[in-house]
């Protein structure tokens, strides 16, 4: 089990800070967040500390993504929303503020105070295509 | 395979509508976002039609979680970028648009046109507790 000392959620997955636990699997607690966008919002958080997604194991990332269906359902059903959004933010650049990565699940409702503008860039000429061929080529085998 | 006729990304999917691909595995498929957030933006498509994350089988939630971090990965050396955002909306009332579950990757820089304020809403008394016994109780079994 990797630990940093120094890392607010590696306390919470030890007990040593107290938190209010939803589900506990053997490679991931799932918490309410405190500070919640929306009330029903919880952290995925998984017991080995990695800083980033892109450190994170394919099979730990697997795990915690094989919580988000079931997760999904109980918060919205347990406080009547009519959506949701599953959030992780990676690198401070990304909105991330403890460096262990984890999962935001967030019930949404029509005039919640969440307002998240989705802008648009657009490619132009062959831009598409290479910025395809520079992620494929980039990416390690799996 | 199920699958919708009037879905646009079971006919990426197929091959019916073109697409820029990055990746392709036996269950999902990953294309860059031809509106992207972002340059560098792309969506994981599960080849199953299922219209929310709440529909999706654990397993295939697991497998699209799983190609997560190498895709992080990816997407942020491709377009130099600092870091990155996964986000799963799921409903109209939390941002989707096409009713076939799928997966955002948004690479991040600084000073990038992205702008998610990240308001907080705060529980009194006992409802934090109550909230999280409803979700434990609505949860499915594993």
């Amino acid at each position: 089990m990797s630990r940093d000392p120094n890392c607010i959620f590696c306390k919470i997955v030890a007990g040593e800070i107290p938190s209010t636990r939803v589900l506990e699997t053997d490679r991931a607690v799932v918490i309410l967040d405190i500070n919640p966008v929306v009330k029903g919002h919880v952290l995925i958080i998984p017991r080995d500390h990695y800083p980033q997604l892109r450190d994170l194991p394919d099979e730990l990332a697997a795990h915690a993504g094989s919580l988000l269906p079931r997760l999904a359902r109980a918060v919205v059903s347990a406080v009547r929303a009519e959506g949701s959004n599953v959030i992780i933010n990676s690198g401070g650049v990304a909105g991330q503020t403890i460096d262990h990565c984890h999962w935001h699940v967030i019930p949404r409702f029509d005039g919640d105070p969440v307002h998240w503008p989705w802008p648009h860039q657009a490619y132009s000429g062959d831009e598409m295509a290479r910025t395809a061929s520079r992620i494929t080529d980039l990416l390690d085998p799996a």
